[in-house]
């Protein structure tokens, strides 16, 4: 057989023990609080029907979907003349896909299982998404998605929960320099409405979604090429200098009379008010009126958690949508966040600030020298593991010096030595790796000993 | 738009609460021993390289491996004349696919990565894989493996600790009626060695794995028609009763003079007597010539934990392979075993052995009756949280039967009401949701309050 190279596909990878203890640290810190907040998990499964998936993403979105091949003769049922076009195939030939996202997915759940669970029907998820997006840096075709989400109520406490709860797992973190954005569907509306540029809704929203990424002059000449009118109130807005409640009531004034806005900004002025009485800082949290998140399903609060001074985008967000549900027949409010595990993790490695220590969990290298005695050996390495330490034992007598590489480059800090002289006293040698000492211990000592290890303290 | 019905592809499932809390109860413990045994995580891509699965699995194998079909224009670069025949148009459509398990990804990662880790390497990986097989009851399309290797060392002590720690494990689940059943790939070549069948050698093979669900006289009939002579001595080594040494001995005397037996049973009789030294019980150990496990790559010692009485397949399985890498031109003898989350849950739930109060989570309710006092309600909530307690609040004013019946529902053991009376006089109302006893509390006492209904005392 010819050697095959071991490189995955473009856009995914492998993560080491070091990366998988340090995201397993971020999600168990996340997990900790959605189940605080009284959260509870599902998982569904990565393969959806392709036309649950399209229907709600749109045609842009189906673009990013990875489609997966009927099994079999997929050719079998193909009428020639779709051979001529991809898309009039593909439907012939596959009808399955991989999630994008744990929305919608979440929707078919609570749609198919709306029985079996009390509203307000609060979930998390935490799994991987796939996009067949074009890769580049810092941005894989596979990630990993915390999603929470409230279904079945309209109270706006919901979102005061939402926003503490980000803040509390922030904190908890140790991330520096977070901001949770937010800003009301109902007031992008209103604005574009106030514009009187209600035709061109998307495209607005298309521009004022990417102004984090281009700037404010760009968004301004892209707008004026388009022939939209009205863009001096726009920009008032946008520019506006003011505390939250400022900026609330500056485009209070501006957009008088529209009914939209007013629900829009009472949402607002509310949750601010309802934090007040929480135990988290009000400070960081921002009124934004340009922050629109994507063309999605929002429909009311929207939510984004950014880094200051950090140009890799959201590392959270979320919002109200009304409808989530209604493609299955199911009408029901619901409003979550969702927490990009890989983005969070390059936040935390830029910042320094992810634990030094979460590798080292061997605490002891039993070493293997000399046959004659390999069964004491086992059954020391058996007893210590019985009483609860972490312990790895040396597979074939290679070289003390072999031995004590391993155990330095697994940064395990204690060593086991026995050899015939020491089995024969019924004893071994515990050498530290750190300050190089050892001493000689007795085998009817272990639980001492393994107490000691355990605390550090030998 | 059309009403969709929320239904999954075929061979999908969904896991709600209370399953994704069991599924992750087994996994903790199964993880925990991992780590103990001093194995590290990896976690690679769901998607690999269709050439790189292929290249291991063979034909038949193919069949199982759900394709991803190429992002964008897949007919682009087609040529004609590939249109007739799928499995030509598929090269040019597909070149990705979904991992069918995980070993084939530990080899492409150990052979990419192979200047990052010491030898031997010892990894764990916990990862959903899937398969394309016809869906039956009880056999989902895409399922959990939790695997654990060692690659890098031919010592038998390898194998004693996986079959030790295989133990602690189905120890701890609490998991009734276990059997690890060992055999060896050498012994199984001797024997059709010995039948002088070697041409026959995959046919046998393939008998033999199946004889679990056949039974003996079906594989005997099979291999008859297929005009196998030698099925006496087959016969007479599978039944011949007596404990594993006597076991080994008598396929000893049988198979005299072939090398590889020697090798086979020499194996076998030193994992046997190693395992004396350890705290586990020999009992559960059993030599088992029949079983194979598949076609696949293991060139020693083979592995697989059943469960008595139970027709659901093995638990778990594995062995040791001397050429894992090779295909990456890496020549590296590794051996492992892997268990298959979905049968140890369902054994589990057929013993009735998983614990009841996994779901129990959220401690207190906090209801809402009246808007007058929610800025208080929102408060004392995030007190109660700050001191550590598992807190839902209700979002929205109910009457109060809809707000204890959700506590209720979801098995919450306290609910606290104020309403302005009790805001009044900075108080609140628990109540005891089991048997319905209340009492006024202060809201200056909420330290030793969680502290009582933590250790469940109120």
């Amino acid at each position: 057989m010819n050697k095959i190279f071991p490189v995955l596909p473009s856009g995914m990878k492998d993560y080491g023990p070091k990366e998988v203890l340090e995201r397993n640290y971020i999600v168990d810190i996340i997990r900790k609080y959605f189940v605080a907040y009284g959260f509870e998990p599902i998982e569904t499964s990565a393969i959806e029907k392709t036309d649950i998936l399209t229907k709600k993403y749109g045609e842009e979105a189906n673009k990013l979907i990875f489609n997966i091949l009927n099994s079999g003769d997929f050719l079998q049922k193909v009428p020639p003349e779709s051979f001529g076009n991809f898309q009039e195939l593909q439907k012939y030939i596959s009808q399955k896909a991989l999630r994008y996202d744990l929305t919608v997915p979440l929707a078919r759940y609570i749609s198919a299982n709306r029985d079996k669970h009390t509203l307000p029907f609060k979930r998390y998820q935490i799994q991987s998404v796939w996009r067949a997006d074009r890769p580049q840096k810092g941005r894989l075709r596979e990630f990993l998605q915390c999603d929470v989400d409230i279904i079945g109520t309209k109270s706006i406490v919901a979102e005061v929960e939402l926003i503490q709860m980000s803040i509390n797992i922030l904190q908890d973190l140790g991330i520096k320099g977070y901001k949770i954005k937010i800003n009301h569907r109902k007031i992008v509306n209103s604005l574009i409405y106030a514009m009187d540029e209600y035709n061109n809704a998307i495209f607005i929203t298309t521009v004022l979604d990417k102004i984090d990424k281009t700037g404010l002059d760009k968004a301004v000449k892209a707008l004026g090429n388009k022939g939209i009118k009205n863009i001096p109130l726009l920009l008032e807005i946008l520019n506006y200098k003011g505390n939250n409640i400022e900026k609330i009531e500056f485009i209070s004034s501006k957009l008088v009379d529209i009914k939209e806005n007013l629900e829009g900004t009472d949402s607002i002025k509310k949750i601010l008010k309802y934090i007040e009485y929480t135990d988290i800082n009000y400070d960081s949290i921002g009124v934004d009126f340009s922050m629109v998140r994507g063309l999605s399903y929002y429909t009311g609060t929207i939510l984004e958690i950014i880094i200051d001074n950090h140009n890799i985008g959201s590392i959270g967000g979320g919002g109200r949508y009304d409808n989530m549900a209604s493609d299955f027949g199911f009408n029901v409010s619901g409003v979550g966040i969702a927490f990009g595990l890989d983005r969070i993790w390059n936040v935390m490695q830029e910042q320094n600030i992810l634990p030094k220590q979460l590798a080292n969990t061997t605490k002891m290298l039993v070493c293997n020298f000399d046959c004659e005695v390999i069964e004491m050996i086992i059954n020391l390495t058996s007893r210590l593991r019985a009483l609860g330490l972490c312990v790895e034992m040396c597979y074939t007598t290679a070289t003390l010096k072999k031995q004590l590489e391993y155990a330095n480059k697994k940064n395990i800090p204690f060593v086991v030595l026995m050899g015939e002289k020491e089995a024969d006293i019924k004893s071994f040698i515990l050498k530290n790796m750190k300050n190089g000492s050892q001493e000689i211990l007795k085998l009817n000592c272990l639980e001492n000993i393994v107490q000691y290890v355990k605390e550090g303290n030998i």
